[in-house]
């Protein structure tokens, strides 16, 4: 049977990603003690080589719906397998095509508390993908984006000065602290598990606080206190960040992937501070 | 000349609004002291009545063109007014049509000093509408959105209690700050010239802290302490600007509608904290 | 205990809505025939008297917290009946409140076939409110958001008339067609239960065609078919959503709120063209 | 005199690129026969050694600032100019930086006509950035954005087969068409000059049909006649701007980096149809 995309072309060029975006489905993942449920967005593509017209579109969305249905019964343990398992049927659907990516993103919830007694579910957003090259390997990356607090230590040690108090004086001093986005996200050898779970806990160790959907009003000082008593620049943020990933993962392998960055939605100004490393294990290891 | 827009329907409805949305054109305003290039983008809609299967779309964008054309000449003073001739325009072409009203919403900037020498160019956004009745009056109404800065009192206060700090304490205590967007919008008569800078201004006046694209670490300091002198819960923001209102529009009418909100992006949570009133200066006064 | 929100104002101003917008949590619903997890955004709102400082904020997470773990014992039908719990709840909490109200929005799944075997999972929006006057009614509001297609009417004519192809003609001719999203909500009252997966089906068959995330070829011609012997205006969507509420919901009282909303991202135009109709069952029923 | 950031650092990371986001500025550009004010965002970033605690913010907006303020005097021909300038003032303001990166995006209009008499501003996007090397190249490049339509080829000739049509019947079939968006940009040398409309001419031509925001009916008649001649898949689109690319630059070297990309929002599927080449003039030469 004949059909358009399967035309033949001639000195055409071939194309790096061709597939579809923005697809909607929910899906059942193993989490640490329990089932949860993912409304994942994805994005699949697969390349195309120079001698054909179109790729089939549709077969991205059949790939899509029968690797999620077989999650009922096979149960992934995270986004980036799931990405893995699509990325190897995408490269057999897609006879033609010598690499498949997959990107996903999802509202991801835990449990947090300030050890007060009060605890409230706190959201997250879990930023996978995956790629496959006919004949060689299949990539899985996890990523996590956390928001969270930074508190400026610039502004903290001006007001200092101006005010003449010393920094031996244990009550922190004014400055100004806002909203912050921070996203890490590595990748890993197929065979390796690698809890997202640990990456959030990470990323939240490295703010000047974590937040909090309930707060009463002595947690909200103790917030403030801490954040205080912790100043970051979105740039001691993607470096702490760094260094708890080497230390948490001494025994992944030199190529391994990792990219930080931390945003702030600066209180004082009306645009953001960013900073960003994007590197291998190897080199932050050098 | 037939065609299926005019096609005579029986038994079916009116409609509210039927038009054009997210159309994007330059647009010429004269503002105090300067001619100033705005990017405007428009939503333009008259009704229908429930006889005539289809409003003539193209109309809208004609009627767009030609009123902006005319600004080259007949300078516009202020987006609300470009509106109002776009609304008349509107209810000339589509001659079913009883109600026309218009949207826009443009970048929009100013200098701005700390007083210190150093000045930046801070942006804001124009918000504004008309709408128009056949045979009735035209109505206008100019809205601002300010970005700028909060500080929490409740907070504040929390961590006074716990360090034991007392009120009359001059250097003012930690808090959590914030970025924070305020909007305030008037509909007023058609022959009243009201100048978005001076709402603008207002809004500033009632944050904790106007914000500032270029601050010099001695100037973030300064920012730093006038907001923390000032912390301000989002209701206080939008009750100190319906006040500023009362104040500087006192000959403004009794059926001014106004409307004033206020989001806190809370730098200790994930969430926002918001508040609003939609009213008019009678009640206000009353 | 003292705390600044509760200080007295003197010469103040009431607010309309005091509270938090963009609060995300996983809610179990209990739908035809099987649970269904949704990420819900909530906004919460109450209204604070002109002599309170602030409203308490964190009442409206500590409130949406509960409201939400008892529905793992007493199951919801619907978002709508949850805003209504929640919306009683925050009256109580907020004992100087006298209005409450509850927004919520949540991707939505439902499988739909062509009817040739292939199914897929398809994704829509709920859109659902609630509000409580203190001593007075609770009412809730549910709304759906459909994705599908429109072909348009006029340009299918004109087409016709340039290549003098009769009306008669089965085979109907080309025009511009795109990508349409429309919503329709309805406020009904506490002890009327209103369907969904309805309000979904009715979108869907008032379009020029539903749209689907698997089509095989000989599925897409079937749908362009379908959907060019349907061509439609924005206006003539609104208008046989509006026909079909009238139909299907006989038993509902006049004072039920209704509205239609239809946005065609235009092929031919770099702007939408959008119909709505903002009314009650009664207005309709005149 | 000592500061926070200028702290010496042990142990720690350098950083790919730190800095500010989100800056909005109004900037006038010379274009061919006219002088045109551009609303700017920009994104600024310089790199950051392992033994600086932290970079100057404040001196990439002061850079941008004084860099805009000298277009005044000495016009610039494009925002990638612009871009290449503020690279380099950053590489000098930032004095332990080795490199510098600017990111742009403004919308802009052009006049178009369908040949009919009838014209109308159409908008654009462009897109640019530049980076800077310390002691290095600085390198410039320039992109824009289109908005056009796309006639799907795939689904016209299943409905021919359905239907029995012969190919060579001249009057095309029907066929699902839909808003497209597509982007093409090239990295240049610092020394040549390429004009964004030129860009967006190559880009138009390559969609199934430009759109405009006015059109009459017999002009909305002519426009999907025309996409229906030209059916394009987003993989035939990104090819045919490639290889127009590549004829109307013959003189530019091998090493340009040219990417393409082309997204169709489906009128058929609630997802998208994307394709895209990241890639070398050179390669794509071979």
């Amino acid at each position: 049977m004949s059909d358009v995309q399967n035309q033949v072309m001639k000195g055409s060029f071939k194309l790096s990603r061709v597939g579809v975006r923005n697809v909607k489905k929910p899906v059942m993942v193993r989490r640490p003690g329990k089932d949860v449920t993912l409304i994942v967005t994805f994005d699949l593509f697969v390349d195309l080589p120079a001698e054909l017209k179109g790729s089939h579109m549709s077969r991205n969305l059949e790939v899509l719906s029968r690797v999620i249905d077989e999650t009922v019964r096979k149960q992934v343990s995270g986004l980036e397998d799931l990405g893995a398992m699509i990325c190897q049927e995408l490269l057999l659907r897609h006879e033609y095509a010598k690499y498949s990516e997959v990107r996903m993103s999802a509202d991801y919830f835990l449990e947090r508390s300030l050890g007060n007694g009060t605890s409230s579910l706190e959201s997250y957003t879990l930023k996978a993908s995956a790629s496959s090259i006919k004949g060689g390997p299949t990539k899985k990356c996890i990523g996590v984006e956390v928001i969270g607090m930074t508190a400026c230590p610039c502004a903290m040690e001006e007001v200092r000065k101006i005010r003449g108090v010393s920094k031996d004086d244990t009550n922190a001093s004014i400055t100004h602290n806002q909203r912050n986005v921070t996203s890490v996200s590595l990748e890993v050898p197929m065979d390796t598990q690698l809890e997202a779970d640990k990456l959030i806990k990470i990323v939240e160790s490295c703010l000047s606080s974590p937040t909090y959907e309930i707060l009463k009003r002595a947690d909200e000082a103790q917030v403030v206190i801490s954040a205080h008593a912790n100043p970051k620049f979105v740039e001691d943020v993607v470096r702490d960040v760094l260094g708890k990933i080497l230390e948490e993962f001494k025994n992944l392998p030199d190529d391994v992937h990792v990219k930080a960055k931390s945003e702030s939605f600066e209180s004082i100004h009306k645009h953001n501070a960013y900073a960003e490393r994007d590197t291998t294990l190897g080199e932050l290891r050098a």
